[in-house]
């Protein structure tokens, strides 16, 4: 018997396991699957690049006859459909002869929704779901384009204590340091796509790349938010609602003034990343626009803070819309 | 025989003590002691309301005979002047055989300035300085009023996550919440004074009072920088220089994005307090005017972060001015 706290602790660990398929495993969801028996884990799998094999495959492959008898923690519902490209994980899960499924989240794929789980009791497993946060978390790009059909969108913006992204004369190099601007590097390796506005692509040509060793070849696509021409090499798009189209589930958007305001006055944006470095500008260039805002009642019940950590001298702090 | 971390964690404790004098003491210094003997605290002091009994007198005669042998940590050199409302204390611990005496911060006073320690080593008292960032904190008013002959002066911001003090209508009730404001009421019970523009003033005709249970009776002197007339029953300044006339060791400011301005550009501030509500505004109110900032590399170097905690979904954090 494992209590329900055990067991969503194995959860969590399997969400951190999804977190190496990102973003590798575009255009399908990452899922972290952890197979244990005896307090032991005898498998551990996440969905590999392109999308196969699936986390529960990977994770029954390593444990061969270990399965037998396991728990598998899985962060999203085991698929129920065949495909070209392999069988359905439920039935792997079957024929490996697990004694236990825990899920995270409920797949949202009219060719699962429930169907996985279903099938799984039906040969004699013990199924269910365990409402998982960090699962959720680590199904945020899939979760929102099946909700919302857009990709999940992250806001980054790096500011001075007194929320300046610039100074007034535009000198904004540099405002955080070394170990803020490596985050920042990590956190575009983790997307499908990057955007800028048409005034940052213009002023700063930045090359919006992933300059950390190891990781330059996770350089994701480049988006212009414009209405004007597009730039050699860039996909380019004329309206914040235009970034549903986009061939992404995760979207990072290092945005100046007036296209942060476009995004947060549409509701497309997920989470706000926020660098905050100690030093005050006075007077400088505002980190957001004009949202059109009513009245203060009006800005709050709006975002939660999900996570903060120093970075050198720098701060981060992490916020996710509450929806 | 104890050893020099465990000397800090005295003196950490009675800079702690030394908080209970804040603002009372005014205009001495409040001072904290602590005295130990065979690793128990035998006695505990602090500067009451005025200045008398100083730290040491109060430890002394809390612990009495068991005073003897003990080892009196005491965040200021123990003073070497008698006056005509009491006893040097360097004679008062001499007097009770105490073993051992340890100080956190040398007093500047000429009437003391290493006479104190001196004296003690003259009775056979074992009596060392060790540097503590804690003791010296806790006499950050005394210490800025030597050195800088001005009060120390603590500015607090409540701002959006985007930098905004107030909407673009000026409407700026409430960004913080009432965790985040109920703190903002404890810092106005340690001043000795708090100060506003003429512009927060008219605006908002602020109370300035202390409003929490027990600690209605602190309201501190309230202050105006102000080029206008005087408002009733509060002191006028006309410049940022001026906060040296005032009478006070801690100052607290509320203020808008001017006088915070001109105050920044002064340096005339020693910590920065602020208060971050989850919520965005969007080409709203800013917090600092312009500051006549030369280059981004300017502003560098200046503050390090202090303290942070969350006050319910509001973030505080804390910079210290590195000087």
């Amino acid at each position: 018997m494992t209590s329900a706290a055990t067991d969503a602790r194995w959860l969590d660990a399997a969400a951190r396991l999804a977190g190496r398929s990102r973003p590798a495993s575009y255009p399908n969801p990452g899922v972290g699957c952890i197979l244990v028996k005896d307090d032991r884990v005898v498998g551990r799998g996440w969905t590999h690049a392109g999308g196969r094999p699936h986390a529960e495959a990977a994770a029954l492959d390593q444990a061969g006859e270990a399965a037998r008898g396991a728990t598998a923690y899985v962060t999203l519902e085991p698929c129920a459909h065949r495909s070209p490209r392999g069988p359905a994980c439920s039935d792997l899960l079957v024929e490996a002869g697990v004694a236990r499924v825990v899920a995270g989240v409920e797949d949202p794929d009219p060719r699962t929704a429930g169907d996985g789980l279903a099938r799984l009791r039906k040969a004699g497993i013990e199924a269910a779901f365990l409402p998982s946060p960090a699962a959720e978390a680590s199904l945020a790009g899939y979760l929102t384009r099946v909700h919302h059909d857009r990709p999940h969108i992250t806001m980054k913006i790096a500011m001075s204590l007194d929320g300046c992204i610039a100074m007034a004369s535009g000198e904004s190099q540099w405002i955080t340091g070394d170990a803020a601007r490596a985050h920042v590097h990590s956190r575009r390796a983790q997307a499908d796509a990057i955007l800028v506005g048409g005034g940052t692509w213009r002023a700063d040509r930045p090359r919006l790349d992933v300059r950390l060793p190891g990781l330059e070849t996770r350089s994701p696509q480049r988006v212009v938010l414009t209405r004007g021409v597009a730039p050699d090499g860039v996909k380019v798009i004329n309206t914040p609602a235009q970034v549903a189209g986009l061939d992404a589930l995760y979207l990072y958007v290092e945005a100046g003034a007036n296209i942060a305001a476009s995004l947060l006055a549409a509701d497309l944006v997920d989470r706000l990343e926020l660098y905050r470095a100690p030093i005050v500008i006075g007077g400088g260039r505002g980190a957001v626009a004009d949202l059109g805002l009513d009245s203060l009642a009006a800005a709050h019940g709006r975002w939660q803070l999900a996570e903060s950590r120093q970075l050198g001298s720098d701060s981060f702090a992490a916020y996710s819309r509450l929806r």
